[in-house]
């Protein structure tokens, strides 16, 4: 029996699973991010991390079962990173943790002393994760959008996913929904599908029509979240249930030019935004298909179903196909 | 020896290939496309075509070396369409030759008696066709434009075009460019990058701005063509400029938006108005970098290379991929 790890390293946590070779998940723990310009520091946590799970396992301490994983059973280690991967397993600097460019999957490989270690975009290796072990489960093609802070994204077809030359396919965050955008996005460029349809991005659509129009609104008695935002389209705020349109029909249409590149069969939401749940799929999907062909309506839009767990089972499933 | 043909459903003309196994065309010629609600009349003429091609080869007219090309030495048929094909074999409409949804590649084997013949796009497979013997050979993957009445497109992956659950993968002349346009596309859609990329689009788009603006310009003294645009452009005209540089503005963040989903090599351009050539690429290729990260701007911006045999020969690399 074989075992390998999936490890999903966020801005305030670092999300570690052990994992069997089929896929299944034994054991999954967190440990802090820590925040340095370079990744070594981290790196030796969760070699720290991983060596004392080990130990307590194999001592059988926790009052599990003992559980002896010998260091020749280790297959490898599975890497979500926040930036862009290429292919060569160079993270394009994590804006996030304050990291430049690094050789991640080969530090990792040093530091943590098993190999071999792949790595990839967290948002990708989410939408790897649903599409093998949730939400995506027997599709033939998938697009995932995570809806967080910022907006992300992957693209899995015939099971794999799609990273791209040079680590941004399926980075939907990023294309331009608005033309004529003047205000800046945090990468620098005007108009991204982020701007509108992250957490962040929804608060500021919010905000800018309050401060226009003069209806009284749920949303005028406390701080405006994405959160409160849905809660109060839900309770038929009319003013809210505006400000939700004008975010679907973004995304809508981001994912209606998505869909005219990967013409995938499903379409899952993921991240903190979308358990706003039903009433989000609705919308969006009201707005998608009024930006594509008739053949192309009746696509699954899905809610994700891993959690925060997915990136880090995408890792791990990421590993496993590149040992196979 | 095998042999397969490799046939270009268009508009005004079939183009039909001769092809050798290995790909290399042996014999290519046109007919003319019958317009009729439904194809039997069409692919009737495709079948007389065919076997008078044959005939002529096996006697050796037209001075040509005789060729005995056996029924079982004929390997299948590719076929490219003008419109979106499922994986199934079904054209969902032609619109330019006024056929609805159409069991072509069923319709087809029926009629001229030769099997497996694969249907896809001709966009699609016009791609293809520059990713095996064009300007695509050796990259890993590529996406092609095609600037023509239309603005159509292609993804190819590992060497292999990506169709999509509807047919749809690679339509990038309709993504939506511009969410406030009022003008319907031919699609009924608004704002598609047609409307401002094509031929026709790119004639629209000049005529707006010659009425809005004062200054001379040679595209006053004569019938605005996208030709006429290009040449006057590089000749230096200014406003001839500033219109190509609207319209490559739009296509460059087309193709941004189209690089955060499939993240190519390289992106080819192709169709009549891709004659202008390198001012072409220049101007879209600006625009382009202004709409991606960094580390994604360095992407090969070529010429397609087959000209209007793209299609047909990308048909014809189709079966032969089928049937290996």
């Amino acid at each position: 029996m074989g075992y390998c790890f999936g490890i999903d390293i966020g801005g305030t946590t670092v999300k570690i699973g052990l994992l069997a070779e089929d896929g299944t998940l034994l054991e999954g723990w967190e440990i802090p991010t820590r925040r340095e310009p370079t990744p070594e520091g981290l790196l030796f946590d969760i070699r720290v991390s991983i060596l004392d799970r080990l130990d307590r396992l194999d001592r059988g301490l926790d009052g599990e079962k003992k559980q002896k994983i010998r260091r020749a059973d280790i297959l490898g280690i599975g890497m979500a990173a926040p930036g862009a991967v290429t292919a060569d397993g160079i993270l394009h600097g994590a804006v996030n943790i304050g990291w430049g460019d690094v050789a991640l999957a080969e530090e990792a490989e040093r530091i943590l002393g098993i190999s071999p270690v792949c790595v990839g975009n967290d948002a990708r290796l989410a939408a790897l994760g649903e599409a093998a072990y949730g939400a995506g489960v027997g599709a033939r093609s998938m697009l995932m959008v995570t809806l967080g802070t910022g907006v992300g994204g992957g693209v899995v077809l015939n099971g794999k996913v799609l990273m791209g030359e040079s680590g941004v396919a399926g980075e939907i965050g990023h294309m331009t929904v608005n033309p004529f955008e003047t205000v800046r996005c945090n990468c620098g460029k005007t108009g991204c599908l982020e701007q509108y349809a992250s957490a962040t991005g929804m608060v500021r659509v919010a905000k800018q029509m309050l401060a226009k129009r003069r209806e009284d609104s749920l949303l005028r008695q406390k701080e405006v979240t994405a959160k409160a935002l849905w809660d109060a389209a839900k309770e038929g705020d009319v003013l809210a249930n505006e400000i939700t349109d004008v975010v679907s029909a973004y995304l809508g249409m981001a994912l209606a030019n998505a869909m005219y590149l990967v013409d995938t069969e499903k379409i899952v939401f993921g991240g903190g935004v979308s358990k706003a749940g039903k009433l989000l799929l609705q919308k969006v999907e009201k707005a998608y298909r009024s930006r594509v062909f008739a053949h192309s309506r009746e696509k699954e839009f899905l809610l994700a179903k891993l959690g925060n767990a997915a990136g880090m089972r995408g890792a791990a499933a990421l590993l496993l196909q590149k040992i196979r």
